[in-house]
């Protein structure tokens, strides 16, 4: 039943009889002038269009797209350039192709290109990382609720950074300084989030290395990444909903961010309504990753929790539990149905732009509950499919063709047809299989090979199975089951390398584990969790248990990119904020008023600027420092302690800093960052003349 | 040069040269009964004391001691109990007398001990932690400006759970809940700290598994963790004292815990003498343990910077920077000479009492200065011991024979003697070895076979030489040095298994780099730190580098700590605090008067006591909420979105808090720990109805 990644096995077969490719596969020579030229600049060799691979609504979508300008640029969805094939749009058009099950031997092609990348680790058989080398991916995890994201890498294991999101932190001086304390106070002023699901940007359904995105479940709100900074760049406050769930994207080129809203509230959650759960409402939020305004909200019938998008740009689905509309646990879980919902987004743009919306808090809301009328006509902005017993994860296969959503409280996973979506008239059609995973299903990932992975939570198991015999299967058969590995102890999410776009690595995947009991020395009543890693590279040996690894609560989701995605930038640009540097020689103290100053300083191996600073009581003082290093890791801080500030400076990093001396005496202001061997003697005497 | 740890070594015959132990041996036979009963209640067996093994001085203080009894509750330094030899006892005495070096093969004895406990990970010659098998030791790291702890485990160096100290923190709730919030707001408000000395609290010079202390040199404080429930449970703010550098205690029992002052400011620091420098002090900070209040201080010159107690209970030793006083780099870096302070504590404890001080705040501040009367005489409180340039570290050697300071900016370690600190009439006299070891030596580490490790951050190496050698060679010599090894990039502290006590492990030691340039994936321009573990525990094969960790920002200082000496709780244990369990059936909802709710409720897995909470605009809330949970690891959390609240709520935990109803709507409280398959429906829903 495991198939070998070079061999031709049953489920490249099945695709050929799902064939409705009419020409165009690609011949060998194309595709290695495909590889070698993927880092150029994008070229038009060839005007080829796939419209032929669109069904006939595509089509139309896409010349809809074409006639309207305005459309077209809020609709990045299918938009031309990309559907004409270039060397690089070759690329495009094979994911996007791919996606749609509907050209030949176009996931081996993408199978082929990965195994370069799969060489180094995984394909040594030794998963250790000795001192000195480097690892083969970023994991980056959700902190759950410290509000955080962290980076590890794979497969070692070992955390490689922290990036604080939703609260202060003074190691990065995330919060201390003007522009990111401003960030989280325009932000709500919380001071702290839930982070659960983190996605990384992709263009061509692949990781584009830009952007990271992150739900905050807690208030309400939706957090970018900067991945050339590994810095939170910006924080969206979602009206209209409590707890954004689900964070995810269109695909194939991230033309908007999901937030998929959890709680029903009542809309605006003002102090309306407040008994009469009734009037709540659960959204989906779409949000544009450049501005991270809200461009619009559709509301659903019952809760939801989490999305993917489908890879073809047009569908992006959402599980979802208390389709009961209940307010308590009991009233939640009574039915045996709950729903996944496909939201076919160019329909809800065309809503938008009719007018068919009513505005609350400032946002367009559409109406995409079951009985609005935008679900009555041929063309449903939103389709509810019913599934068994809430539906938890949901996640697209890598080929596009499907959207498989896990029971939760059943012990099925649900194989939903991302092309029947469109065509079937009742969408209970479109659910092409129904296997039996195990107890708990929450998440399921892919590799590279049409395998599956499910975590069920009860059965503290992770569950391989393959996804195109589950589709030729009875409903409720374990046929598609290849394997059953336990995992320590009840997983909650699982993420495989690069399982979100349509070419996963399929050679490690991590089980995210809620509870740890007695893997780890002890270290009092609040254990870690558990994050185990995986080699999944060989079918015929099985999934290899490879580490375990203890984490701070509590991780909750996670993207795994390779590393060759991610470019940081090693030092600042300062081009990228609008401060300007400081260069040594252009430090000033300036008395604006009475009770005002502004100093500018830098800051350079054992020495700030001023080694010392005169105020007086009751001063407003704003202090702007630049870190004049140029080389890379050789950081500084200024800590002004008592007044609780410590600002990080990167080499060529700028920060600014506002606060009322308004304690007398003497602070020694120092480097927090150890920066050289006289960086004890780094310091800036602080005096603040008391006022009499 | 190098040595085996079963061979007889030069050490071990010098260690005889130096013997003047009159008798007293115990017998092989002695040994074992005392280590099989030594987890056994102390008994005394024997009325041997082991005062024949004091000097004069220490006789007259151990006399003193006996003679008042006010004093000996205070001064637990040679309290008299522990002079008399039982079973248990026998093994103090063998820490103490080892620590003067006056019991032939004392060292021995403690080495064959350790021998059990390090036969797992090292001897196996394979440093490697399978999933499932746990590590051989904890590695309590401080988190330096993160404000927190961190426990590692070794050899794997994976991260087991961070401890919030100075600041809030969601996912353990640390300042989320009525209890944390007001530890961290009494000790000052202050959202950060800066960590650097983690230490883990002593009985008998080996480690009690209690307690583990550490200061915040930002704000000058000082916290203790309760290793029972790895939190952080009592902070004392320490005044007359910007920056609590050092963080140490009184051997061998934790008499005392010390916050080594480091920066000079006005006494207090209240807008007085701001202008004049030489008005500014520098103190040591002497802390009751138990009740973590502020005993004494003792005002020094220069500024003072790491410290360690001598094993005998007697000194404590301090180094320092800055004996110019001066107040920029240049200033403070002029004098080629700097001091080690040594503290004589009982002599201090005498001018306490004889009221020999002034008070400062509420503290009584002896005076330690130079030119102090109480310096004067032949029972000086301070000991100034000159040595080069701004000496950084200093660690008292296992044996207590020695205290080993770094020079910093002066490429020498200065080795001083402890029992010669007490007897010889010039300070300088008890200097006894100054070998050369490399640039920029920093801190100093110890093995159990008589080797030190010391840190050079210009050289970025760990250098190994042998401190009895040093004794012997030429000032200046480079001859007691063993190896240097490499390590990736200049190193700040080191520490080695359990360097702190009489008995180190002698296998494991980790130098704690302040730069890690290229060594992981590059993660932006702040990059993490690198922690590397080194295996030291084969003179032959050399010092082997086995594992590099990325750090976040910013490791400073580490205890390592063998397994069976922590001994966490699994649970709470609701005698342990003062709140009242709330068990199930006794939840309940009161409106003490018209705008005051008191909520007694509880958590187990799936549902809170209320489904339902309603309130009014305005209320101010009361919750208090225990997790009847008794199963380890089945962690709850009360998330109270928009409020800003999550208590974490481990088994058998219960936690209060307060807050005002003052935004009206519907907001779903709910459980961030996932708990079990219908956690996500675990919640209760908050009415705030508004205020009309």
């Amino acid at each position: 039943m495991t198939t070998h990644p070079n061999e031709s096995d049953e489920r490249t077969e099945r695709t050929d009889e799902h064939d409705d490719a009419e020409s165009g596969e690609p011949t060998a020579a194309d595709e290695e002038g495909a590889a070698a030229a993927a880092d150029d600049e994008p070229e038009i060799v060839d005007g080829r269009t796939i419209e032929h691979l669109l069904t006939d609504h595509e089509r139309d979508i896409a010349a809809t797209a074409k006639g309207t300008d305005a459309t077209a640029a809020k609709r990045p969805t299918l938009d031309l350039p990309r559907l004409e094939l270039g060397r690089r749009d070759f690329m495009k058009a094979g994911a996007v192709a791919g996606a749609m099950g509907s050209l030949a031997g176009c996931t081996s092609i993408l199978a082929d290109e990965d195994g370069e990348d799969d060489g180094g680790a995984a394909a040594s058989g030794d998963h250790t990382v000795p001192p000195g080398e480097h690892d083969e991916y970023y994991g980056f995890l959700s902190g759950g609720h410290t509000g955080e994201i962290r980076v590890v890498g794979l497969p070692s294991m070992r955390e490689l950074m922290r990036i604080p999101v939703f609260q202060a932190e003074s190691a990065r001086g995330f919060g201390h300084d003007a522009r990111t304390s401003e960030l989280l106070e325009e932000a709500g002023g919380y001071t702290w989030g839930d982070t659960h699901h983190p996605r990384v940007s992709q263009t061509d359904n692949d990781y584009d290395g830009r952007w990271l995105f992150v739900n905050d479940k807690a208030n309400g709100r939706m957090a970018r990444v900067d991945l050339k900074y590994f810095e939170t760049d910006a924080i969206t406050n979602v009206p209209n909903c409590q707890g954004v769930h689900g964070a995810c994207m269109q695909l194939p080129d991230t033309q908007l961010v999901f937030g998929v809203g959890e709680f029903r509230v009542p809309m605006p959650n003002d102090g309306r309504d407040v008994d009469d759960p009734d009037e709540y409402g659960s959204v989906l939020t779409a949000i544009d990753p450049e501005t991270m305004d809200i461009e619009w909200q559709v509301q659903v019938d019952g809760n939801m929790d989490n999305g993917d998008g489908g890879k073809e740009g047009r569908w992006f689905f959402a599980t979802g539990y208390n389709s009961e509309e209940g307010v308590t646990e009991a009233e939640m879980t009574r039915s045996d149905r709950d729903y996944v919902k496909a939201f076919d987004i160019p329909a809800i743009w065309d809503a938008v732009e009719n007018g068919d919306y009513e505005e609350i808090s400032g946002v367009p809301v559409v109406d995409g509950r079951k009985e609005s009328s935008l679900n009555q006509g041929d063309r449903p902005i939103v389709r509810y499919v019913a599934t068994p017993k809430s539906p938890h994860g949901i996640s697209v296969t890598p080929d596009g063709k499907y959207a498989i959503a896990s029971g939760k409280l059943d012990p099925s996973c649900t194989v939903i047809g991302v092309e029947e979506i469109a065509e079937v008239d009742d969408p209970q059609d479109a659910i092409l299989g129904q296997p039996r995973i195990g107890m708990g299903p929450l998440h399921t990932a892919y590799d590279d090979r049409g395998h599956a992975y499910t975590t069920c939570f009860i059965d503290s198991v992770v569950v391989k199975w393959d996804y195109e015999e589950a589709v030729e299967a009875e409903a409720g058969s374990e046929e598609p089951v290849i394997e059953r590995h336990d995992v320590h102890y009840n997983p909650g999410h699982l993420i495989a390398a690069e399982s979100y776009t349509a070419s996963p690595q399929g050679d490690y995947l991590i089980s995210l584990n809620k509870l740890s009991k007695d893997r780890f020395l002890p270290v009092g009543p609040i254990h870690p969790e558990n994050d185990q890693l995986f080699y999944i590279g060989d079918d015929d040996a099985g999934m290899q248990l490879i580490k375990d690894k203890p984490s701070y609560p509590e991780p909750h989701d996670a993207s795994v990119v390779h590393k060759d995605k991610i470019e940081p930038a090693k030092t600042w640009d300062p081009d990228d904020y609008e401060l300007d540097f400081v260069e040594e020689g252009d430090e000033s103290f300036e008395r604006v008023d009475e009770n005002t100053v502004e100093i500018e300083m830098w800051a350079r191996r054992n020495e700030f600027a001023f080694p010392e600073v005169e105020l007086r009581e009751g001063d407003e003082v704003t202090i702007r420092i630049s870190n004049v290093e140029t080389t890379s890791d050789v950081i500084h801080s200024l800590a002004i302690p008592e007044y609780d500030i410590n600002l990080a400076l990167a080499p060529q990093d700028t920060r600014e800093v506002t606060f009322t001396a308004d304690e007398p005496g003497v602070f020694w202001a120092y480097c927090a960052y150890f920066c050289s061997a006289l960086h004890l003697e780094m310091r800036s005497r602080i005096l603040v003349q008391p006022d009499e």
